[in-house]
């Protein structure tokens, strides 16, 4: 099965079993509002989290539960960036955000409960038999998606939007490293911790592959296409804001994206021919038209 | 030391912890409106956690772990409840609340991050040394605060605020039971939980103490001071809706928050004379004027 395969039938896989966890939550509007944000999407952070487990032999039955968590806390994310007090979107994957299709109210507690959720999926028997894993798991997804990972990442693109003077490449690095680079780490590594691994070479290979996809982002909203996008593009060049296209010009920035997808393919030297759905996982977010 | 003079106490040793914890996670503004979020404010909760887990044997500095978390969860709650799209308050204990004091892309970022914050403490190794304890407690806070408890009642609320008809009283127990009766209820057990012991006798009295505690919310607003409150009263009454006062009366309300309090107490009778401050807590939730 070719990686494009795998990733459709990973998110497939990932999709029924959020149905699965969402329908025991009733129906009211925030319900529906989870399912309907935490629907669609490349799953590519589950997939990241089904392929770490896969290499380090835990059952998919098993996987599928971070898997599924750390798309609940990403899309979690995503509702709330795109609250009209945020980043102010009307379209996300091709469809009216949860605030436009609902309401702003709807929205942050639907989000709220997202985050939740991924929690509760991390730390429920199911998971994985050996509470030392679970509490491991919620333990590293908190530091990912806290103040300390994913939300530091979003204060200081806030506290960039609001300064006078465009962010260095160091800055920037450092601001995408928490606000796409922690879930993305967690995502790699969830399967080792699964097994009791060593972690180390997965969160090489995230980190490349972290910083390699938010250039590639910064690609595509400048060479984009918004319908194939399904969400606005061209919005950072508009607001002046620094890019690594802006900051390397789109040649440096394509040959940076290149040569971190190599380093992150390098780091999974270890795991033989077994890391080859990762390292094309790898090649994939370059690649990317969405 | 009399109830209030322990409640004063823990609200000192929770306040020290979680600034401690905050000072962690640098200055920028999202984390110092996390730390202004949850600083202030009763303590209830975490008292409960911390009275809890000491007639249960767990050592303080164990039990300010849960303590501190739950604290975190209630402040996210509240920074999210108050945002213009949700109840719309510029007061809270006496301060502006956060969308006022920064904006509102800051608010529902702290208050994500607190969310985050509330699961990484009991994960965290240095609230227990048994992971099995840290799963469970983190298990039991994600179902405690999800769309299964917490944000189900507060979507509920939603719902009965663009209904046609006001809830009845058995919806309006139900919804309690979910927007501030789940998060008494994990705070109440949270020590049993520590020691690995019963439960249920925490249960009970959770289920009563927060029905009692919504009880007298409602009587404060419509017999409460704005200015000793620190927050806006009368909107209940003001909205048309349904409140547990005037279902039953202001007569009636007093009356079943009082039996609420005696079953409360009734609870704990299997731990003696140990449980004295919790059913002192219980009788404070009537008679507080705040």
């Amino acid at each position: 099965m070719g990686f494009q395969d795998g990733l459709a039938e990973a998110a497939r896989t990932i999709e029924d079993h959020l149905r699965h966890v969402l329908s025991d939550l009733g129906g009211l509007p925030v319900v529906q509002a989870m399912g309907y944000a935490a629907a669609g999407g490349k799953r590519l952070r589950g997939y990241l989290v089904l392929e770490g487990a896969r290499i380090h032999g835990i059952a998919p039955a098993q996987a599928i539960w971070p898997a599924c968590a750390i798309e609940a806390i990403h899309a979690y994310s995503l509702v709330h960036d795109d609250l009209p007090c945020m980043d102010d979107d009307d379209m996300r994957r091709g469809m009216p955000t949860v605030h436009r299709k609902w309401d702003e109210a709807t929205a942050v507690l639907a989000g709220d409960a997202l985050q939740t959720l991924g929690f509760e999926l991390v730390a429920c028997p199911d998971c994985h038999p050996d509470a030392v894993v679970r509490a491991d798991l919620a333990l590293s997804l908190a530091r990912a998606a806290g103040a300390r990972g994913m939300v530091l990442g979003q204060a200081l693109d806030m506290a960039a939007e609001q300064a006078d003077t465009p962010l260095s490449l160091d800055q920037i690095t450092a601001l995408q490293a928490g606000k796409t680079g922690a879930l993305f780490g967690w995502s790699a590594e969830a399967g080792a911790r699964m097994a009791r691994a060593d972690i180390a070479p997965l969160t090489g290979y995230a980190r490349a592959l972290g910083l390699a996809f938010q250039i590639a982002d910064d690609i595509l909203d400048v060479e984009g296409d918004a319908a194939q996008m399904g969400k606005a593009v061209g919005k950072d060049a508009g607001r002046g804001k620094a890019t690594f296209v802006s900051l390397l010009g789109m040649d440096g920035a394509k040959r940076r994206a290149e040569s971190l997808v190599t380093e992150a393919c390098d780091c999974l030297s270890v795991y033989g021919s077994e890391a080859g759905n990762l390292q094309d996982a790898a090649r994939f977010v370059i690649s990317r038209r969405t």
